[in-house]
């Protein structure tokens, strides 16, 4: 039977996480995985669980989430985006698809990964909290410094063991990581984004980064510091977990391995 | 008593409209009157009933709505908005306060009024529906002709009998209104905007002139018909009205006498 990898797009606003919740004796929780699941299962006739590359949390973002299953299906790989997209509720779109090798794993054959984390800040008194887009932001009221956090975030780069920047959950899983680039930048007026790339995070790292960088940006660490902390091995030096709504998954890359031809 | 005057943002997508509505029987809708009578009425320490300039429509947004209220309060204006804010649901804000005279009403006296409705179109295939901002844009998948959309919306500017680009609902009401300026533009790929200001506005009035606009863009109507569709009085030769969610009250203008200096 064929493999299908699909690109996913979702507002993570209303949804308990990527990954199926069925608490026993509960009605199951709303998420991704679960939705999709649901939706697939209507296209291709069967049941199927789609496995996705990143577990991202209640109330994160993802515009290149990448999902795979395995199923028999007479719709054409460029049909299912639409075929999916069309029985799935307003905010998760499948964005595009195709066949994948057999053996395709969404999680372990990822090669690199890239996300967003988005700041708001006040440009003007009284001091006005996001409206549009505050379910996608992380308001906070200081000026930050941006030249200084990008010089923090320079101290990232490279292969490390990230134990300082991560929350601890599986004790088995090696906390080295290599981040391939961490850029902080100025988009509009009142917005801060910061993306980083890297082969690989463990479970927060990206908003105990941003907490971190934050810390720097209001001048309370020096971008120096960003170098000790993460060889100290220590979570109580690094900032704190900013909350889920500012991040966003921006997309995962497979080397081509995802990718086959129609045959 | 001192009168006061709120400019107030709101994302409509959750609201039953502007105006306060208590079915008989029935719990009160969720409306942005509603909340922002609670919350003043929590600041001032009276029941206070908020007079709004523009009785928006379920769906419908704002970023300068115009309220006014009567209160007695030893908050000092410009804390105003920080404290009803405060008070509110994240979906709403206080963004301004100031004195004004005792006899001020935002409906009567306003001057001119913008309203903004946004659509988006596919820019690549398959054609994707906008996701973060869906509650924030009209979603239809032909591509605009702009540079006829604007030829079309320089024949609606000047004092006309708007009839046929209205809903009725107050016959007694003069149907006569002035448009200042109507500006359609493309301020990112993929979305499109339509600018209009004017004396006034009838019902629905922003709504089917952006319908009307569509068709001129789709190549149904020549921008010239424009012209004779307002001339004809006749509803039924304009376009359709458009959905709430691309509406957005942009600001209210007052000509000096809503602003008083602080005693």
């Amino acid at each position: 039977m064929p493999r299908y990898r699909l690109t996913i797009a979702y507002d993570g606003t209303d949804f308990h996480g990527w990954q199926r919740q069925e608490p026993p004796g509960k009605a199951p929780l709303r998420t991704v995985q679960g939705v999709l699941d649901d939706a697939v299962r209507l296209v291709v006739r069967e049941p199927v669980s789609v496995v996705g590359a990143s577990r991202t949390d209640a109330g994160v973002h993802a515009l290149g989430q990448v999902a795979a299953f395995t199923a028999s299906t007479r719709i054409p790989t460029d049909k299912l985006p639409m075929a999916i997209s069309s029985r799935l509720p307003r905010d998760v779109q499948v964005r595009s698809s195709s066949l994948a090798p057999d053996d395709f794993d969404p999680i372990s054959d990822a090669i690199s990964k890239s996300y967003r984390y988005t700041i708001a800040y006040p440009t003007s008194r009284p001091r006005i909290a996001p409206l549009f887009d505050r379910n996608f932001v992380y308001w906070q009221v200081h000026q930050l410094d941006v030249a200084a956090m990008n010089a923090a975030a320079q101290r990232l780069i490279g292969e490390h063991d990230f134990t300082a920047l991560a929350h601890a959950v599986n004790t088995r899983e090696s906390p080295v990581r290599r981040i391939h680039s961490c850029v902080v930048a100025t988009p509009s007026p009142g917005r801060i984004t910061i993306d980083v790339a890297g082969n690989g995070f463990l479970y927060n790292m990206v908003r105990v980064i941003a907490g971190t960088l934050v810390d720097v940006g209001r001048g309370q660490k020096a971008p120096d510091e960003v170098s000790e902390i993460v060889a100290s091995r220590d979570r109580t030096r690094a900032g704190q977990t900013l909350p889920p709504q500012g991040l966003c998954l921006r997309w995962i890359h497979y080397g081509g391995k995802d990718v086959l031809s129609e045959p």
